[in-house]
């Protein structure tokens, strides 16, 4: 395959979008071409689908996981695969991790199911690297200040299960990501994206 | 599992709905509950999956199939299973064979990758019994009289692939398949339909 995909992962608020504008303007000078995208709903069906999650009724967790597969088989197809077949960089916003961490954290599903149904979808379309943005436990509470109430401490568990999911995946497979501190600021973890970048680019 | 789950599969025009509307009617003297109902499309969320199909923009065929196996899911979590926990008898128009059927007769994808998408996603569950009204080679065919272009000729062949898959599925597992011949008088159907559910209600 040519072309060259990566994907930013990592809670809200870690800094994705900030950094994939930032690596998309360091890589102007390689003048290649450049496709920003993202998931869900990168595509008019995605979208569509996005509509079918957020503003129907209760769906139910299987569904839920196809929905999700689905977009993503959509969007690979039509967009990552043809960007990449033409030798573009592909910088996209969430991807397969998300939906593990997410889908696995909310333990209605298991994270190998997740993650099969999405191997089927994209017919096993990897990254070529994953940067994932960590947000350091208590990070969030600290910001938050004392947890008051149950919701609350459920919402940090919550947190720190996607957390543990995403590191999980980056430790399983250390050569395709590049893991950083998402409290640094954001022009270091910018340099350290771009070096990494050339780096696999040359 | 409780309850009776009874699909009606075939073509377009096989019958289907003619069959579970007097099956229904034929049942009432039980005094069960009796649900009658369809896919795709048989939930809101349904509903809303088909607009995705049917109004957008091409869909790529993975995601194509990941969106039927949504709908299935859903319908089932939410419509299906609920029934049959109430010891109802469901009468459903199209399930699982369909999709095997038609996907499969499309070539684009594996019936197996097709059936292992909807059983993920319904946990497993299949009719207690299928009807498969057959539709033999050569109707369609006479009906619409010599076969004028291409694109005929390809309708022929892909009807001919739907039903080859219909009568495969029902010859590996036969005790769970009723095949009737949908070109017998109406009447005659719906007295070999009845007597062979009364026999499996007992």
């Amino acid at each position: 395959m040519p072309g060259f995909f990566l994907v930013f992962e990592g809670g809200d608020g870690a800094g994705k979008t900030t950094q994939l504008t930032a690596l998309r303007q360091a890589l102007a000078d390689t003048g290649r071409e450049i496709v920003v995208t993202r998931e869900p709903g990168g595509t008019p069906v995605g979208q569509a689908i996005r509509d079918v999650l957020l503003h129907g009724e209760h769906v139910a967790p299987r569904a839920e996981a196809l929905l999700f597969a689905a977009d993503r088989a959509h969007h690979v197809a039509t967009v990552v695969r043809p960007a990449l077949e033409r030798d573009a960089i592909v910088l996209q916003d969430r991807y397969l991790d998300s939906s593990i961490a997410y889908q696995g954290a909310g333990r209605a599903l298991e994270a190998d199911d997740v993650r099969g149904l999405s191997l089927w979808g994209t017919q096993g379309l990897l990254p070529d690297l994953t940067v994932l943005l960590d947000v350091p436990a208590g990070t969030g509470r600290e910001r938050r200040g004392e947890v008051h109430d149950r919701l609350e401490r459920e919402a940090d568990d919550f947190h720190g299960r996607v957390r543990e999911h995403f590191l999980a995946l980056a430790a399983a497979e250390p050569q395709r990501y590049l893991v950083l501190d998402a409290t640094r600021a954001a022009d270091d973890l910018a340099k350290d994206i771009e070096a990494a970048v050339r780096e696999r680019l040359t």
